[in-house]
């Protein structure tokens, strides 16, 4: 047999084969907690190279691990394993031509997020997926992650926006997948099952998604509440009042606002009152007759007669409204700018969120007394990113970080929700899953795994356990 | 081995276990075209006794075909062997409590879509799922299909509205995926991969289902227009004008609302002028101060302009908006009632749709000329139901179904789109399947198959061709 690397830097050419030296950046996952040295990346031009890339392996018996911008949290676009290949879609980044009138795109794996929000602002149409990584995220791993983010609840994860996929699969052939509707019943939901598949199941080159008109009109209000409680009651009353027009529905805490203003100066707190948990609204919409700021006002006044709302104040500009976001985006950074952190990706049904927050904090304090606790999140869907700081005067937690995730987790359970909820489960989460999901949803998991990539060499050791 | 139908008789009770002349009514599909008599129907009370029966019939070597409401177009319901169960899910009607905070419920499969509607409505809360079938589909069996229905291009299809799942699987075992939450990306989308897999991988016994707020008002209007690519400039332009509260965006042709007229003596056409095709527009919205009527009347004044909108009238009362719907849902009625009929479940992306109703006209009067040609369904998501009757003085088709079935299938396959768009594959498809889908495809889904009912006792003859 020939030498696998010779053969791929044949087929590949020196701009698509990376070794040595020049593969480290793509080594390590972004909280650099997995990834050896591959044996090299592959950065494919087009979809029948990755399918090359994929039958070399398959002949030599590499694994091969499908890597977009290597955003994601639990290790999914990395190897442990050295007799393995990165395949990098960051060379595919076609952009098709949006089609108007069906309000769809076709695009290559490879593109970047924000590069397709950019190229469909001319044409008035919106993909309305956003989250913290859309600057590096890349499609295919959104979708082989099937990322959520902020307006998820309104318009659906990535599998809700993918119309059509091709697929490279683990024998290297190519599945012709692109329709462009909604509406295709012709059988197994294929292009379902592939989203966050995680790159277990095959290797996602393209895909046809769909777009929404981009609203001619936003408006936005930053809350102060007194507590969840108050805060499920308003999103409720939100959505039966102004469900159609709800575009964000994001909330954070005290703590949370407060490393956020602690660790960056530049940012700026301008309502009077401080409470336990703030709520960002952000409505939109398509016509200019409808009275947004109306509606929002209204909603804000009933909340305020009804006692749910301590205070707020409607984004009277963009300018305003971009200022009330950060102070929303900046609690990751706020919270990693302040030392050790624990992050946990739960959901749990959007109306149980204020008793997940209370049942987790008495679960958290028993733990280690004082650990400081930090939700934030969409309301929208119950997604809270539940974060931990060490107690004041702490630097860590004391060994027990395994501790929190596995009660955690345990809890979301419990409430009929997930504990793996928008980032999925890759290198990091299978223990968790085996623990949390039972017996059989595991087999079945384990049974798709086996049957569409029986060698097992598609991105071995995530999601699913390999055979002993 | 014990007589299996006595175990199950034994395991069911004499209410649950139907044989001879009691199971006859379960034994053909709804269009009379399929169906052998089972060795029996069972009619289980529980999830357990599901997974009993499954375990019964597979010691036996007995196929085992879910049956819901029975409502299916494609024969996917009934046997085509006699030594097979028909389990019908009847019994199984249990409707939960509503979770009004987190907008979801939990049901059994055997619900009926209307008494589900009916439950919800004390509660200001609806489940988003419309279709001419829906006094009499069950919950399970719209989930083993997929369904889509009118308003699928708003609120999503069957996958888009299922938090979770119970299924008993091929093996017996009863898979517990009751989570009650959108994000959940804890491995492979199981809940996604069993919408659509038509009884294929395992018998849905209970779901959890997104519900949506009750809209407070409601805004019709009917329009008159020149031709097909009016039609679909006009629904791109509401998409953007209106998107957030478009419930309904309905065509039908000249040729069906005469047929509807001429055999439902009771339905009456109110407008002055006929045009070759008509838009049913509803606009839904929870606030009161959104100005429907305005939005929806400047959208017809535009259109009118425009020249794409030859004539219309605004629904004044719900009366005059049921009026207007009775026109499109008794397009079928009046198409049966012509005489014999051919039916086709087409999708292709919204912007194609005049195209492919002016090359599918060329393409039918090519294979029998003068065929009445009678395309009505859902312009929002591109889903036709391209019905044809017999040329003027002719009884039957000559024999062409077949040819015009080729025919138009490839056409929207070469198109983007699907022949198989919201009823599925059932029996009736799965050669046209094999023959628009490439091989890759289909050896993806018999392998999802050979996976998770390796014995292929769970709907055989279903979606996908049993093992030679």
């Amino acid at each position: 047999m020939t030498d696998p690397a010779a053969a791929l830097r044949e087929i590949l050419g020196p701009k698509g084969w990376l070794s040595g030296h020049d593969a480290e950046p793509y080594q390590r996952d972004w909280l650099n907690r997995h990834g050896v040295a591959p044996l090299g990346v592959a950065r494919p031009a087009d979809t029948s190279e990755v399918a090359s890339v994929v039958k070399v392996c398959r002949e030599a018996g590499l694994a091969v691990v499908p890597q977009g911008g290597n955003t994601g949290l639990c290790g999914g676009a990395v190897t442990e394993q050295q007799n393995a290949v990165i395949v990098s879609l960051s060379r595919m980044t076609a952009i098709g031509k949006p089609d108007l009138d069906s309000g769809s795109i076709a695009v290559e794996a490879g593109v970047v997020l924000a590069a397709l929000h950019e190229a469909l602002e001319p044409h008035s149409l919106m993909f309305p997926m956003h989250l913290g990584a859309e600057g590096s995220a890349r499609i295919g791993g959104l979708i082989g992650t099937n990322a959520g983010g902020s307006q998820a609840f309104r318009f659906g994860m990535m599998q809700d926006l993918v119309l059509g996929l091709e697929v490279v699969t683990p024998d290297g052939a190519i599945w012709d997948g692109m329709r462009a509707v909604q509406k295709d019943n012709a059988g197994y939901q294929l292009r379902k099952l592939f989203c966050g598949a995680e790159g277990t199941l095959g290797i996602v080159t393209r895909a046809v998604l769909r777009l929404y008109p981009t609203p001619r009109q936003q408006a936005g209000a930053l809350l102060v509440m007194p507590d969840f409680a108050a805060a499920v009651s308003f999103g409720a009353f939100l959505r039966a009042e102004a469900g159609e027009f709800l575009t964000g529905l994001e909330f954070f805490c005290d703590l949370g606002l407060e490393l956020a203003l602690k660790h960056l100066p530049d940012l700026s707190y301008q309502l009077e009152t401080r409470g336990d948990v703030y709520l960002l609204v952000e409505l939109a919409s398509g016509s200019q007759r409808v009275p947004l700021d109306e509606i929002l006002g209204s909603a804000l006044e009933w909340g305020m007669e009804q006692g749910l709302v301590l205070d707020g104040a409607l984004a009277t500009s963009g300018a305003r409204r971009a200022q009330f976001w950060r102070l929303r985006e900046e609690q990751p950074e706020g919270q990693r700018l302040e030392g050790d952190q624990l992050k946990h990706d739960i959901s749990v049904p959007p109306g149980a969120i204020a008793r997940f927050i209370e049942a987790g904090a008495k679960v958290c304090d028993d733990i280690l007394p004082g650990v400081r606790i930090n939700p934030f999140g969409h309301l929208g869907d119950g997604n809270i990113h539940y974060n931990l700081s060490p107690p004041e005067g702490r630097a860590d937690f004391d060994g027990k970080a395994g501790q929190f995730a596995e009660a955690l987790s345990a809890l979301a359970t419990e409430m009929g929700g997930s504990f793996a909820a928008e980032h999925g489960l890759g290198r990091a989460k299978i223990a968790m899953a085996d623990r949390n999901r039972g017996p059989v949803e595991r087999e079945l998991m384990a049974r798709l795994k086996g049957a569409l990539d029986p060698k097992g060499t598609m991105n071995p050791g995530v999601l699913v356990r390999p055979p002993q």
